[in-house]
């Protein structure tokens, strides 16, 4: 089989990964499928939140790629610390195997594309990563609580997992300041 | 509330919009969101699959919200004859209610992906809507038949509706050859 058809028929299943991250209208778990494309839309209107500047089709690429490792590694709470303990090498693996199906060329795009967000040490993955985490915070927000509430989720827990906003842009943080206020406010936090 | 926040929270309700397709993997009715997230990155791996020039960031942009319209249209199904005489007039009604969520320039940017997208005039707008047409193909295809079975659907309809790819080149006819030849000699059309 042609390999650019093989890799699409493969990446369908990530529309079988779910988070724990719920539905604001119907309360179902949302799949990994539907977040990357939430997200990569709002890369779209976000952009002017940050002061530097970025590049688009980068960040919009990897909005869309950075969760397909999960299809071999499945997804990995972000509060869950003993979970974080194999997630690097349970994804490294999921990566090579995933992005082998593609030819060469197309493989090295996704692997480095992938790499990217994971470090978090240029610009463009910074960006992304901050919406990665401020869309289920907002989810949760309008959701009456959400995820927060089924996992005992406390300010604080949220607060780090937002530092990256904090640390780009004074509108991000602000943007996580009311958010957070916003939920306290509601009680949708453990004490 | 911010204008961004209002329009992320309202374009959450395109998870909800069902489509014909189902997945490969488990049966259930594909959503527009995970639809235009699978394409999206589709958009990424056929790009050599075309001899002319694409503007690889408005075609993958013109694929994320090329849906959105449908949270207030619904979702007209493909070979659906009767619902395709009123969808020009719900969906500019709709881009027109949705996309003024947005602030100005932002909204205008949404629509014109939007109105490129579905008249088809620009190369861009014909690889993306090439990628539109051939991912449920792909899905039927390795899907046991899927929606074509389901809905009564004749080779000569989705030859048809392949002939966008048809005309746009040598190795996307190929695949949509392929695809039909395959579908056909395991059943999946109605005579």
């Amino acid at each position: 089989m042609n390999k650019e058809i093989e890799f699409t028929i493969e990446i369908e299943k990530l529309k079988n990964i779910f988070r724990r991250t719920k539905h604001i209208y119907d309360n179902k778990y949302e799949n990994d499928a539907e977040h990357s494309w939430h997200i990569a839309v709002m890369a779209m209107i976000f952009k002017d939140y940050v002061d530097f500047e970025i590049d688009e089709l980068k960040v919009i690429k990897m909005l869309l790629v950075h969760d397909l490792v999960e299809i071999y590694a499945g997804d990995t709470y972000c509060y869950d610390t003993e979970g974080y303990k194999t997630k690097e090498k349970r994804e490294l693996n999921a990566a090579k195997k995933l992005f082998s199906i593609l030819p060469e060329g197309k493989s090295k795009i996704f692997f480095d594309l992938w790499r990217e967000f994971e470090d978090m040490k240029t610009n463009d993955s910074l960006y992304a990563n901050s919406l990665d985490r401020l869309c289920p915070m907002i989810i949760n927000l309008y959701g009456d609580g959400g995820s927060w509430n089924e996992n005992i989720v406390r300010r604080e827990m949220v607060e780090k997992r937002g530092e990256v906003l904090t640390n780009i842009s004074e509108k991000f943080k602000n943007i996580l300041t009311e958010i957070l206020d916003e939920a306290e406010s509601r009680g949708y936090f453990h004490e």
